[in-house]
């Protein structure tokens, strides 16, 4: 059975020249970055080649790059680091629709006493900058949002509210896992002072991630030890995965210098595929601005998990991957006003670069036979 | 120029086996473990086998590890969460002789409040199990020591220090980054209730580490996110790096089952090879229970780290890579009372399962030449 992978979002393929580019550091340039000999001094000089690529692709500098574990640290450092940075501001600003690392870092945070303001999206899945601004005041330490939804693919109007908040004296995260590498950006054109960055889903592998930290603000990293990045994450550091996530950036932003319409124009035609052959389906954020390469469709009538369980030829997801075991609908659809009956009918389908005309194609024909059957179960058993 | 790698203690090679498993994981099988379909559920797995592989080397169950990316963080959950499993217990005590990643975690246990008793060790570099478990009593939360010591490569007297601990309701972790796979243990053996592991140090990649977490013990992440590892360690899986891991420690097994004699007769051939070419040269706790394959000597007369500088063909280190850019001399060595000149002319030489019996022999010969060369520098240049 031929399978077509439309989960990108959940994790993407390593790229073959990622991985080409990390190999030698899994195999004889295997030294500590921290060893003074020629074998450590060639894995630092490797890590150091890497920040460098990091920082080109958001407009950054080198050393405002911290390399971390993954998206989730990188957010977990950003998020409590920038709550904590001064003791005055005892207040977050988020909105419903982030991934569990911020929530859960903000609930940490609120359990300590920060008050935490999480405004809700509009029924498009893009969240508001007005209402976002109007919460955000000079108690305001940290305003931290997710710059592209995971599950819908909406892209957040970061810029107008992180204007909102410097015009506060509050810092701006934003948790960029998801648009790296799909949309292109800089930190200077987003205004933020943290961002997170996840390398498996820029085609590197898992347990690889970043931070861009603005310089001249400082924010405490969780995990404590030695003085690894420049004392900002302790650790040996994961050679091969950050010369993974380097290269993972600079092959990134060759692909964003075709732009993104390519794969917007892929996506669409699955989406007119989808509807030609589903009356009734539902595009969540349709008409946002939203990632070239995510579809959240709203099957009728149905419950999504059990459409994906009888089509196994499409590889897609009911939402985050990091919910996938849970029966609920997911709590980013209910924040956008979706009924519950209809949320339970999402698929998430994430477009890659090797997805092909044909595969969209395929992966309509597909699902709306599944759906048919679920939907006649007497009629398909004939 | 061949070189001699004996910095295993900093990090070693992956294994070629290592490689070999985990690469299917870089390639093709690149699923995210939290996806139901079948890429998902491959990767998920691979990442369960990797967990009983770990769990077997130690004498644990499959649900008692927790992976984690990598020994740093391992330590931090494990010593921050022991700390505050028992609002009650507001005491930690450790010893002078910790790597860096339990020492700031003390640190930051201190500043929140808990009174922190660090012992200092005995001459030879091994705690007295007396006077660590006097200073255990109801009020200790946690008593958290390494296993062998990184710089020097004393075991530490775990079991009876455990056993202090349990008669006051305790708990105790010890940090086994170095001691895995060199020397066999068990977690009942050594009586503790939680084990730091580095996969770096074992023939497996940098990146990632697990935790060992007793049945019926809860310690809360320190790192905030979604629910992976029972919601013990949010953030994607860095799935290849645990299938490494589990690999890594099937392979330890099996060359524990040879015994550690072999190794430590050779790391014995290269102290006489030393001792035979440089008079006076001291071995740090010669006589202590050691890893077999751990040398810390102190050459006379010189700064250890121009020896190494000036020594080209071995591949060393002065103590910890976490301190590699440090002129100090070690803390490790100043616990243990020697004097400071001396302490300035360490050199660890640590072996590995490639060190053959000519690398012991030829090292001893360069690093004797090179020691030599910098005590009479007008005889060397004739």
């Amino acid at each position: 059975m031929r399978t077509i992978y439309l989960d990108h979002n959940a994790t993407t393929p390593i790229d073959d020249g990622v991985l080409k580019a990390m190999l030698p550091y899994l195999r004889e340039q295997f030294g500590n970055p921290s060893s003074n000999h020629g074998l450590g001094r060639r894995a630092h000089d490797a890590v150091e080649q890497a920040r460098a690529e990091v920082a080109s692709l958001i407009g950054a500098r080198a050393d405002e790059i911290v390399f971390t574990s993954g998206g989730t640290e990188a957010s977990n450092i950003a998020i409590r680091g920038a709550a904590s940075a001064d003791p005055g501001r005892r207040a977050v600003v988020t909105t419903q629709i982030e991934h569990p690392a911020t929530d859960a870092s903000c609930n940490l945070l609120e359990s300590s006493g920060h008050q935490v303001t999480r405004i809700r999206p509009r029924p498009d899945g893009v969240t508001d900058p007005e209402e976002m601004a109007a919460a955000i005041d000079a108690r305001t330490a940290v305003v931290t949002i997710i710059h592209a939804q995971n599950e819908i693919g909406t892209i957040q109007p970061i810029a107008e509210i992180a204007e909102a908040a410097r015009r506060h004296g509050a810092l701006v995260h934003a948790d960029a896992a998801q648009s790296l590498g799909k949309i292109a950006f800089t930190v200077d054109g987003l205004g933020v002072d943290l961002l997170s960055i996840a390398g498996h889903k820029l085609y590197a592998p898992k347990g690889i991630g970043a931070l861009y930290v603005r310089r001249g603000i400082h924010v405490a990293s969780v995990l404590r030890g030695a003085g690894q990045e420049s004392g900002r994450r302790p650790g040996t550091e994961n050679v091969a995965g950050i010369v993974a996530l380097g290269e993972a950036c600079r092959i990134a932003a060759l692909h964003l210098k075709n732009g993104t319409a390519p794969m917007a124009a892929l996506t669409a035609s699955l989406l007119r595929h989808l509807k030609r052959l589903v009356p009734g389906l539902i595009c969540v954020g349709e008409h946002a601005p939203r990632l070239p390469n995510t579809l959240n469709v709203l099957f009728p009538g149905v419950s999504g998990r059990k459409l994906l369980e009888v089509c196994p030829p499409v590889l897609a997801s009911n939402g985050s991957a990091c919910h996938a075991d849970s029966e609920e609908p997911s709590a980013i659809l209910l924040a956008l006003g979706i009924p519950r009956d209809q949320a339970l009918g999402t698929v998430r389908l994430s477009l890659g670069r090797s997805t092909t005309p044909q595969d969209a194609k395929d992966a309509a024909t597909h699902l709306a036979a599944a759906w048919r059957a679920l939907r006649q179960p007497a009629v398909a058993a004939e």
